[in-house]
């Protein structure tokens, strides 16, 4: 009998509803699987600084430290976002949590469904078949840098940096990856322009004669904008840095019709986190229409990391039973109307 | 009779010769109307380099500098682009020409032309229609900030600055370019994250009283990434700083069905330049097969500048008509085998 911590950080807008359902999901393996996984729910985000001023109290980053993994659903919160001035805001909770966990990794799979090409805003023949495995560099790059204001306030500066060992750690696993995949590593970056495109370019080209099988090739980010819409196929595993990781996996999730499919694991040394890339949605907050199968998905991606593949693929499985019968929020299919609730619960009943 | 002197820098690649057709066109206009333009060839990008040594020789720059407006073609090439150790690259040339003459604003129109809605990767009930202007920051941000090695050159940086200045002379042309449109701008930023961004957020908000016609709205650029393939119709105007205005432009272009259709504008107190956004196809070069639209559709931006509206529009309309005839390169029409010679032969009669 495996028994397991998870801490659930439920965020803000959304990410309760969401994680409800994945934590259902999760019960639903554990019982039929044996084994006992224990849920340990913690403030981050908005909520957070609304109940203790911090958007990451200590008490959650201490949990979080001792988990086995965590789950999140989302965070953020309008009220921050138009107000220059504001000194605490919910995504430092989040980046700080990132960082103070080590989780430099994060991996986002961008899948075409075929039950679900009519929903993409792209052609059914660019796309069908699509498989890309992102890696974007998570604790590094312009969002940590130092950052701030001239005295005057009238001008203002975001430093980027990144070192060899930065680079190097996701580098590797981006090309262990892909020794597993369809052995072909795209890696993003700016480098006719940038220093930093220039290290990392050097960095990963210098580890590629250890993995002989995998093909490497580079694409300037404003170019890979592009192809990864023009030719989604075209792509196995994708290394970027931070920034452009952000930009580039938003934009791909287009390709599978509904941002409230697509999972994410973020993974360092030790711990890991795993969270639905979708972000808080406010407005859906409390009516009961988010999509679950983001965080459920994430949820299976948690299973996988703690070495069971049987339980994550069951997950998996469940979640491709409700797309095949239908049982879907309504942004994708709106004549049934089936709830978060409802969703989450007939796929627990699947597992 | 209008007299003007145009800096034409072919540079590299297909340059040349997507360049060649839109002088072929602007020389009908000037023969049409009877105006009397001069053209002045000059070097810049790794033509440059191998010339000179330098991508954007002292004569080149000095040339542009008493011209009226600048013709580019693109500049770029592979040699360069994998060799991170490189101390001189096209890339500079084209850099220090836009900070030069001061060329703070690129102004890139997407429309999405009826007759090549089949070529685009978006579904045509999606994009038909979209019209956006984009506003990209072009002389500040990331690209100019300071960039850098370490001593042991294990760890690298790259400075993103924004002025105060720098945000509001180009804001004020978004917002009037609003007013004559459809009356909303976006700006797109990180301004949850990044201070850079809070900064553009604030000097914007603080000019919009003064444009009470136009609507300001903002998005996170993770966001836009998504929208402007999901729904690109919803925008009018976007305003954005340097590094995500490349992206984000890029990535708008696979609206239009072809790179090789999109002009741009970047402008600045004096001096304009001119040239499509697609880059240096190497591969393509010397075939033929090259599309001269973008080019000769930035030519037209150029009459618009020289305050030839008449002239301009002359030049648009010879394009819908070479496109209504499906006068178009390879990759237009794979059956009918036009030349870029031809195509831009066909746009000068019809002028
Ligand atoms: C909330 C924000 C800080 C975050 C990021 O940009 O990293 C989010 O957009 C994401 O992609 O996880
Ligand atoms: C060639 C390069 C420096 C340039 C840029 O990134 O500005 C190009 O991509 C562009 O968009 O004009």
């Amino acid at each position: 009998i495996l028994s397991k911590r998870i801490v659930v950080l439920p965020g803000d807008g959304i990410g309760p509803e969401v994680c409800n359902e994945a934590v259902r999901v999760l019960r639903a393996v554990s019982s039929r699987f044996g084994h006992e996984f224990t849920f340990d729910y913690q403030l981050m985000g908005a909520c957070a600084i609304d109940a203790t001023g911090s958007p990451l109290p200590a008490a959650t980053l201490e949990a979080c430290r001792q988990a086995d993994a965590v789950l999140l659903g989302a965070i953020g919160d309008p009220k921050y976002d138009n107000d220059p001035t504001a000194k605490v805001r919910p995504e430092q909770g989040l980046l700080r949590l990132r960082k103070s966990l080590g989780l430099y990794a994060n991996i986002r799979p961008i899948t075409a469904y075929d039950q679900l090409l009519e929903h993409s805003p792209l052609k059914a023949e660019r796309i069908q078949g699509t498989d890309i495995l992102i890696f974007r560099e998570l604790t590094g790059g312009i969002y940590f840098g130092e950052k701030g204001r001239s005295e005057d306030r009238t001008s203002a500066y975001d430093h980027c940096t990144y070192s060899r060992e930065e680079i190097l750690r996701i580098a590797h696993r981006a090309f262990q990856a892909a020794e597993t995949r369809r052995h072909q590593l795209t890696l993003v970056d700016k480098a006719n322009v940038l220093e930093t495109s220039r290290l990392w370019r050097e960095t990963v080209q210098s580890i590629a004669p250890k993995y002989p099988s995998v093909a490497l090739d580079y694409l300037f980010v404003d170019n890979a904008a592009m192809q990864i819409i023009l030719n989604p196929r075209q792509f196995d595993v994708i290394l970027t840095e931070n920034m452009f990781g952000d930009i580039i996996s938003d934009e791909a999730s287009v390709i599978a019709g509904s941002l409230g499919l697509l999972p994410s694991a973020s993974v360092g040394d030790g711990a890991a986190l795993f969270e639905p890339i979708h972000g808080s949605y406010p407005q859906a907050k409390g009516k009961g229409i988010a999509n679950p199968i983001a965080t459920i998905l994430s949820a299976a991606l948690l299973l996988d990391h703690f070495d069971l593949p049987e339980e994550a693929d069951c997950v998996r499985d469940a979640v491709q039973h409700a797309l095949d019968q239908g049982v879907v929020t309504p942004e994708l299919n709106p004549t049934t109307l089936y709830s978060t609730e409802q969703v989450g619960n007939f796929i627990a009943y699947s597992v």
